[in-house]
This record gives structure tokens, C-alpha cells and sequence, in this order.
């Protein structure tokens, strides 16, 4: 599935919609899946950065060009949140995922340019039940987004709370 | 300042805007300022959602109410891109912001719901000068974002590559 986004950005899907991932118990430490990719267009990168990350190397292509970058490259807000859009599609379950209280460690090792497109790769790191909630299971997962030329563009390890499967008949 | 931006997020930097930061030096730890409030509608919190992060609790009313979150919550990418525009308006400076590799841990403490308001804090926690890059430092922030009723809603440890101050007449 190719999903177009507002603004230009856009998710490609195609072939890996079913990774049979539906509740806690689905989620294996060292498993890995390649999630989709998703691609910046000039225009996604400007919109998104005008509203919530207005720097002049991710607004204004001239400013940007004299900047050590040499060109614009996408706020890292974005890059973040484009990279969760392929994951909501292909890793997280609307029947099993409770959120998330947070990630341990993003980095951007590498800008993303307009026209880039980066591919998208879950590894479950961890999976333990909760103590103190016995209906969920918390799920530790690394996330690299890596970029055409085979640069890591994003990498970070989300945490997310994950409903277990019900009993049957429960 | 009262910044609309587009899709109902409002940043309201009124009387914070002038902390004398304009270059790594500027930056000291230990320093903390306060550097505006952002507050979230439910029309912004759904369109950015069904961008980037279309989870039932985040984009459905009625599916968010029967969710273990009893009503709509704000993407967690949406409460940190929107505590970014408060930091770009009143924590960096144009003139010294170099981006920043990444952040040691995000978490959020707390839901963010439509009509929310948000108070950031910028902490220094480190600076230091680069050993392989003169012309820059590296300054570690503690970010905080506090809602109405005092309770953290965000928190996270920023990394940003900031200018040294000029020699004069350099």
C-alpha cells in the first residue's frame, strides 16, 4: 500500500503488510522486520519544519545552502515522526498497542535531504510482561531508518506498552 | 509573542523572550529558563495524528474514550515537535544553532489532552567545547514540559551543536 500523505510525504508499504504482529506475545527479542519506507519531499520538509522546527537550515533553501549542511535537510521532529507513520502501519497493532512512556536514545546520525527516502527496520530488543499490570507486556524495540546509500539517517529504542493475547473464549 | 500556528497549535512566548543566548558561551549549566507555553486543541492533536501517528487514542474520540486513556491523547511526536517551536522561539539562536545529533532519553510522564497547556523549561546540564571542531560547543538541556496541574507531560535530554562566539573584529 502507498499511502500519500499531506504535504508530500509519503509511505510505500508495498509487500510488507503482514508481519502477523497482534498482541504481547507476538513480539520476540531478536526478531526483526522491515516496516516500509517513507519518502521527503522539499515542500513535506519545509510545511512540517515552518510549523515546529523554523531553523533556517530547515525552512530556508538559500540560508541552508550557506549553512554546514549545504542544503536544506528535514527537522529531526520530522524524520521521527514520518518514521512512526511506518510503524503505526507495520509494527504496532490498534488491537494491542496501549502507547509508549517514552524512547531511550534517538540519534540522527545523518541528515535527510529532500527526495530521500528511508527504509524502515524494527528489531524487538526486549519483551517482558508487566508486574504490575497483567493484562500488557512491555516491548522494547530498536528502530533504524536508513537512507538509499545505506546510511543510518535515524536509530532510536522505543519502549511501548502491549496488550497480551486474550484467552480464548475470555 | 503569541505565535498561531497553523492547525490550532499556539505558542505563547509573551515576556520570555529575551535570555541573552546567542552563542555557546551564553549557554551555562545549572541555568534554567523558562521558555513559553504551547496549548493543544483537539483539532491539532487529530490532524497531526492522522498524519503521523493514526492510533485510535490518538485520532477517534469515541474509540480514545473507551481506551485505557478515557478520551483523546495527544502523539507523543506531536507534544515533542511542538516543545521544539517553543525551544527555536526562546532557547536557540539562529545565529549559533548548528542541529543536534540526537537526545538521550524522552519520556512522557503524562497524557497530553485537547485544551492542554504546556509550560517549557530548558535546564543546561553540560557544556563543552569540541575537541574535533573549534568553532562549536556541545551543550546537553534538560527539557521539561510541565501541564496545568504541575505534572510533567514530557522530559528529555537534548544534545545540540552550538557556535562559539566570534573573536571580535574575527
Amino acid at each position: 500500500m502507498i499511502l500519500q500523505l499531506r504535504r508530500g510525504l509519503s509511505c510505500d508499504t508495498t509487500g510488507v503488510n503482514d508481519h502477523g504482529l497482534h498482541y504481547f506475545d507476538d513480539y520476540v527479542p531478536g526478531a526483526s522486520y522491515e516496516c516500509g519506507n517513507v519518502t521527503f519531499d522539499q515542500a513535506s520538509v519545509i510545511a512540517f519544519a515552518k510549523e515546529f522546527d523554523p531553523q533556517p537550515f530547515h525552512v530556508d533553501p538559500v540560508a541552508a545552502a550557506a549553512s554546514p549542511y549545504g542544503g536544506l535537510i528535514a527537522s529531526g521532529w520530522h524524520t521521527a515522526s514520518a518514521v512512526m507513520r511506518v510503524l503505526v502501519e507495520n509494527y504496532l497493532a490498534a488491537e494491542s498497542s496501549l502507547g509508549s512512556p517514552g524512547l531511550d536514545e534517538i540519534r540522527w546520525p545523518q541528515p535527510v535531504r529532500p527526495g530521500d527516502t528511508l527504509r524502515v527496520r524494527a528489531t524487538v530488543v526486549e519483551a517482558r510482561r508487566s508486574l504490575s499490570k497483567p493484562d500488557r507486556g512491555i516491548v522494547k524495540t530498536l528502530i533504524e531508518a536508513v537512507n538509499a546509500e545505506g546510511q543510518p539517517a535515524f536509530r532510536a529504542t522505543a519502549i511501548n506498552f502491549v496488550l497480551v493475547r486474550p484467552a480464548p473464549g475470555g
